[in-house]
């Protein structure tokens, strides 16, 4: 039976909370999943969540506090002290360990380091500290299970029982040389149908794809999502290993790479949910209004200088809005195809290709459109001089539109800049004013 | 050494596949992982494609197959005989066997069927085929390895050895009583320090996460996401075990679900790669831009019904393509949002609380910036009332924007459908409209 959270455990726990009843509050707790406990903690104040971190064990609650919002987590850990934070940290393993004390203040950090016990697990997270949070460096476990290629099955199975202790799920073994550089790798599949005196080095598969520390976390996980991988050893330049990214890591990898390029196309410019706070939403949303307002106030701008316009060809005015749409439509259309090609990596030919295409499909559609808005400007206006100017800008629009869509990622992405940024909002306010622009040459061109 | 697609390789496979040097091309490809040749193949011809698929062992194919774009292998399959499709299948684990069976044509699929040899796999196909492509059922295998509960760990671990032998990787050992039903599970890992004596049904754990054949694909990736699971059993309704999923398909449907809804928001209706042909891209964008034009058409008239005021203030003119950025900006902002929240199951309270936020925030963002564009608005062209009625409108256009943005995807997802549709050119078309309507209603009442 699946936990639910439901308003009645909830009025339930807080309550329990209320009247300090520790006994009954383990009942209902202690056995669930800590996914399952985070999730209720995201509904309490920060004073009854602070309270159930302290009641429950350890064990559970370091896993709780790796579960829930940063936000919380960040006010949770400044309530409690700094042996309680060590307590949690040394029942985690090492790379959320290294995650916890890189949010801490920096006073704080080594303050709490020192309350560890275990030195070795200092050790190891001390050494993870160092690599930066987007790099296979950041994001990998120093528990892991590991043979070396002069042992026998036997010997690598009674090693690895006390190995795995510390290893919450054995993915694979790795096998390594006396200097313990990487040689390859054993299935746990293997061991179990092998005969037990057999060496090492005559079963294991000296195929093993590994990343380097510094390799960066999207990279990392496009080679595992393309060799299905569900862990990978990490070696730093020596090819000596260094520890192992799960796939669960990835996963979240993945999941954040995709949030922000979405929520940058839609013109957030920081990450946020929909629980945050207003404060948060409205810094996140007002850069790119605030360009939107720039922008339109260009278009005005102008649109100013073509007043004379206004008393001969009014229905020119009318059709800017649509101009100016058609113009950030296509350049999204445009850029979101090469943002999520750059992401996928799978971006073939040379950035003129690319261009090129880009030019033929635009001159396909954008012939279309024009044809339509033509006939309707025509049945409706009379006019078939200004329904020309009209369509005919359109037709030039939507070209230029795709062009600049497709060259400002392409460019940035040459520039080491986040192609992302160039969806949205930055691309329809650019394309709107350029829209405006090409549009009300043409036509004075062609009405003048 | 990771293998790498240079031109150098691609020009020498091509020659070799002209000279028909099938031993030269043994060694190079016969001992390359799958992905790489896949993705080696995605730069050939159709007939450069099937000659290597034709010359490799079908145990490597079959995976080839399963990797490559998804438009080259039905072209490829078109050119295999039923006979030769069936041998990749009988490779090929149960979930990419009905994968791939499901695309072939109607007719050919029975035949392809009738042409392989293992009866079980012949039968779990099958009843993989029933199941909807979206659902646990069409995203699990059967492959499993399975044990019951009052078998010992020394039976298991026999019975495991042939059993595995079938399963690429064992994650969990699942445990079901003598009719099938779902018990708990066994990690290898409990297995190798368990001794060999012990009853299964003494070390199990009883409390396993499951989900039924029917679930949707998307709530099988947060089950598996919230509790970073790597595989899960799939069970009937009568908890009977069917089959399990693994997270390497699960990163598939994230990775598919978030570039859906990317695409949606960039207004591409289809699922569309940068390497798909123009006439693709066409279909894919053509629609939002007609409707595009639609609403650029529907603004215009709405324009035209104002057209006395022209004469007189036509600097409101001048600002309609500000103002219809606004409404579109503020909207897909406020979209992306809860289509964010929707997705990720994370959305708190009722929809009028919700609604309530949007306003609040929607009041902030919108007087800060219908002060800056009064300001503006005033010093050029110098007339309050003129100034007043523009900004007015736009901090009236910012509320609307918003509410509407937040409004509709809540809807449609209340009503099933999916809120990503809300996202991009449907919300900035409908704004622009609503905005221009309101900016001019706005400004006749102050102004007239």
């Amino acid at each position: 039976m699946p936990f639910e959270i439901t308003n009645e455990l909830l009025e339930q726990v807080r309550f329990l909370i209320q009247q300090k009843n520790d006994t009954a509050l383990l009942e209902i707790l202690g056995e669930e999943h800590h996914a399952d406990i985070a999730e209720l903690l995201d509904d309490f104040n920060l004073e009854e969540a602070t309270y159930i971190i302290k009641l429950l064990d350890s064990e559970l609650t370091s896993d709780i506090l790796m579960e829930i919002d940063e936000d919380i987590r960040e006010k949770i850990l400044k309530t409690l002290s700094v042996k309680e934070i060590a307590e949690e940290i040394e029942e985690l393993e090492t790379d959320d360990a290294a995650d916890i004390i890189a949010e801490l203040p920096e006073e704080r950090q080594e303050r709490v380091i020192s309350e560890i016990e275990d030195e070795e697990h200092v050790k190891d997270i001390v050494e993870l500290l160092k690599y930066d949070e987007n790099s296979a460096g950041g994001l990998m476990a120093k528990e892991l299970v590991k043979v070396y290629e002069n042992w026998n099955v036997l010997k690598c199975v009674r090693e690895m029982r006390a190995q795995a202790e510390n290893v919450t799920r054995v993915h694979s073994i790795y096998v390594v040389d006396e200097n313990e550089k990487l040689k390859g790798r054993l299935s746990l599949k293997d061991l179990l149908v092998t005969s037990t005196k057999t060496p090492i080095s005559e079963i294991y598969i000296p195929k093993v794809d590994s990343v380097n520390v510094h390799d960066k976390a999207e990279d990392v996980a496009l080679i595992m999502q393309k060799y299905d991988l569900e862990a990978i050893p990490v070696v730093d330049d020596e090819t000596r290993l260094q520890g192992r990214i799960t796939i669960d890591d990835i996963v979240d990898v993945i999941k954040e790479e995709a949030e922000k390029d979405y929520q940058m196309a839609a013109g957030l410019t920081e990450d946020i949910e929909a629980d945050d706070s207003i404060w948060d939403h409205s810094r996140a949303r007002l850069p790119w209004l605030f360009l939107g307002l720039i922008g339109g106030i260009g278009a005005a701008a102008i649109m100013g200088n073509f007043e004379d316009m206004i008393s001969k060809h009014a229905i020119l005015f009318f059709f800017t809005p649509l101009i100016a749409a058609m113009a950030g439509n296509v350049g999204v259309q445009s850029s979101a195809i090469i943002v999520q090609g750059l992401a996928n990596n799978d971006l073939k030919g040379s950035i003129s290709n690319r261009l090129m295409k880009e030019f033929s499909l635009a001159i396909l559609n954008g012939f279309i459109l024009s044809i339509l808005l033509f006939v309707f400007t025509w049945l409706w206006h009379g006019n078939m001089l200004t329904a020309s100017a009209i369509s005919i800008s359109l037709f030039a629009v939507i070209i230029m539109a795709g062009i600049i869509g497709t060259f400002i990622p392409l460019f940035l992405d040459k520039r080491g800049i986040d192609p992302a940024i160039a969806t949205g909002p930055f691309i329809t306010t650019s394309n709107d004013i350029f829209g405006i622009l090409i549009y009300f040459w043409i036509a004075q061109l062609i009405l003048f």
